[in-house]
Order: structure tokens, then C-alpha cells, then sequence
């Protein structure tokens, strides 16, 4: 498996930055491939192939596509043992990780989801308002317990970075959009700090924005 | 780590089901500790003390408790790596394996649990039988997709029983209450037979019936 082969297919905003991050990390030289919600691009034939969810991150190597951050991040970290992103050699460790990623996808990008995606659970467009007002209390919910039960500090499994920071880093992006007060959340913000001072979150910042102007 | 000194928490009906028939077919020797959610136990001091989130299953080792299906699943197949039940040795179809539990746990278990959870997402009770309307319709669409792009057979990922075939199992069952025609899906109707079949998924039976009669 050589990641120059391999494509990440990425939208601005959404979870694929997670996955962005984790690669650049351990300086995997990946193709990146942006798709285009505003135009729809992510019902488009070509990249339901990649994704038949039609949704980002899709990572593409030369054994077939992957799908979904949980798998994504901990296929980045057994990639790249090297990059030490995590503790891979201990097996309590190592579901610990997999437990707060799969909080983190099952329950927390679902809470955020009820804001844009009520059609995806009900028919009812009078159903989508009373949704989009309890992603702020969800989320805010969901962060007190994160900063309660799972964060160590400086990084979320104590001292060592690994995969969880930048997916941690990623959602915690969309609490302000989401009506939340994060100054309720004083480690969190010290913890984007510390992330947006990594080189990796740079270069992904950078890679990301020059393919958002090359399509402007 | 000893299986001994671990205690599994479940309940009927839910998807602790798919760790406890994988903890079967390692043939841990783990302890088994009903919650009883008819009594709100899940919401018992004691309880959120194992798992603040108050859902099943836990599972409480001599290093903590670990949580979350597809964390527990993993941390199943990689302590017993002689069960042979998951692709240990190999990234990319490890990668697999987790983002096909990561598609249950987020986007199919949440599908379901619209049906009596409406509250967690939304605070108008208005909302909540329009949510249960979509589930039927939303689990029948993620079994098709599942069928075309996930379901190799016999087993989920072709010819080796892997903890995936526990968890698609338990999530298959709850199809006919929520309205589906499993009719339409005979694989995963024969799948269900071949895990009927299986000692381990008896015995979990067994010891679950067990568990409700001594507590009935």
C-alpha cells in the first residue's frame, strides 16, 4: 500500500478534516479530492461509486475505497505505526480510542446532524424546527461530558496526541455555529489552540483552502 | 487482562447482544450483569458510574470500563486472537470491518432508535410520530444498501465468521418490529438462521432467558 496512490475525497467544514489532519500527520503524500456539496456533487455518480452514502471522508487506495472517520482515523494510525498517533500495541488503549471516536460519530455528529438533516429522520418539515432547536443543548450536553469523562488534557489521552485530537478538534469546530457558549469549555479552546499551532493542522488548513480557490 | 474478572452489562433487546454472542464465541468466561431498564436502573448511580451515558452495553474490565459496540466488538477480536474473529493482521480489511460497525452504530442503530428515543433530538412531542413513521423506510434502505455494497455471504465479510456477523445479526432483528418485509432480504434471513445455528449464539441465548427468569 503507497498513499501517493491514494485519494481523499474532502469537503470544507465537514468531518473529512479529521482524516486531513491524521494524513498529514504522519506525512502521507495523498491525492486530495474536494467535492462540491453546494452544487451537489456529492450525488453524482462518480463519487457514489467511491461513497454510496454520498458522504465525506471517502479515502480511495488500491485495494478499494474506505469509509466512515472511526475506520478512517484508525486505518491512518496502523498505516503509519511510525507517527505514533496511537497506542497500538495496547488493546484496552487502543478501544478506548475506538469507544470515544465511535461516541463521538454515533452520538455527537448525530446530535449536530438534527440541525441541516431532519429530512434524513422524518417527512415532516414541522419537525425540523423543534430538532434544529435542541442541537445546541445536545451538543452542549455532549461536551460537558466529554470535558468530564473522557478529556486527560493537554491532548485527549493525556500526553500523547494521537487520531482523537484532530476529530475531537473537528467537531468541537461546529459548537459555536451550533449555539453553544464554548467559553463554558476553557480546556477545549486551549486544546484548538494547541492544534491550530501544529504544523499538520496548518498544512491541512493550507491544502484544503488552495482547493477551495483553484474551484472559486 | 483476565475474562474473569470482567462483567458484561446488558439488557434484552438491545444491541449488547452482538458483544455478548462475539464474548461467547471467544468463549470468554466473563460475568453477566442485567440492567433492567423497565425499573430505570440504566439511570442508577451506580450504573452511570460504569457508563455516564446509562446505555448498554459496558463492559467493566480490571483496567475500566470499556463502552460502545464497535470499541467492544474490536477489543473482543483482538484479546481472544485465536477465536479468529476478525482480519487482525491486516489494515485494510481490519479498516473494513470497523467502518462497516461504524455504519450500524451511527447511521442504522440511530435509524432505529427514532422510534422510541425522539426525545433525545427534539423536545416537541409533535415531532415524534413523524420520526417513527421514517423509521420502517429508513431501515429498509440501509438493509438494501448493506446488502448490495456490504453483504459478501455466508457470513458478512464472505467466507470467515467475523464480530460483524453478531452485530448485523442483532440490528437484522429489531427489522420486523419496525415494520420492514424481511421478506425482501432472504440473505439476511438465511444469515439469521446460520447464526441460530451457531453454539455461541445459544448459549448467549440461554444465559440471557436465564438472567430475566431469575430477576422475573
Amino acid at each position: 500500500m503507497d498513499p501517493r496512490h491514494w485519494t481523499l475525497y474532502l469537503a470544507p467544514g465537514t468531518c473529512a478534516q479529521a482524516t486531513h489532519i491524521a494524513l498529514c500527520e504522519a506525512q502521507a503524500p495523498v491525492q486530495l479530492r474536494r467535492v462540491d456539496f453546494a452544487s451537489g456533487q456529492q450525488r453524482s455518480p462518480a463519487f457514489l461509486a467511491v461513497n454510496p452514502l454520498g458522504r465525506v471522508p471517502a479515502l480511495v487506495t488500491e485495494r478499494g475505497p474506505l469509509v466512515e472517520t472511526p475506520a478512517l482515523l484508525a486505518f491512518v494510525a496502523q498505516s503509519f505505526p511510525e507517527a505514533r498517533l496511537a497506542p497500538l500495541d495496547d488493546a484496552f488503549a487502543w478501544a478506548r480510542l475506538q469507544a470515544f471516536h465511535s461516541y463521538l460519530a454515533s452520538t455527537v455528529h448525530v446530535a449536530h446532524a438534527h440541525k441541516f438533516r431532519g429530512a434524513r429522520w422524518s417527512d415532516d418539515p414541522a419537525s425540523w424546527e423543534p430538532m434544529k432547536a435542541k442541537v445546541g443543548p445536545n451538543m452542549q450536553e455532549a461536551f460537558t461530558l466529554i470535558g468530564r469523562d473522557w478529556w486527560q488534557g493537554p491532548w485527549v489521552f493525556g500526553s500523547q496526541y494521537t487520531v482523537a485530537d484532530p476529530y475531537l478538534y473537528t467537531i468541537g469546530e461546529w459548537l459555536e455555529g451550533d449555539g453553544v457558549d464554548t467559553a463554558a469549555f476553557p480546556w477545549l479552546l486551549e486544546h484548538r489552540e494547541r492544534m491550530r499551532a501544529r504544523p499538520a493542522v496548518q498544512q491541512a488548513a493550507a491544502q484544503l483552502q488552495a482547493l477551495v480557490e483553484v474551484a472559486a
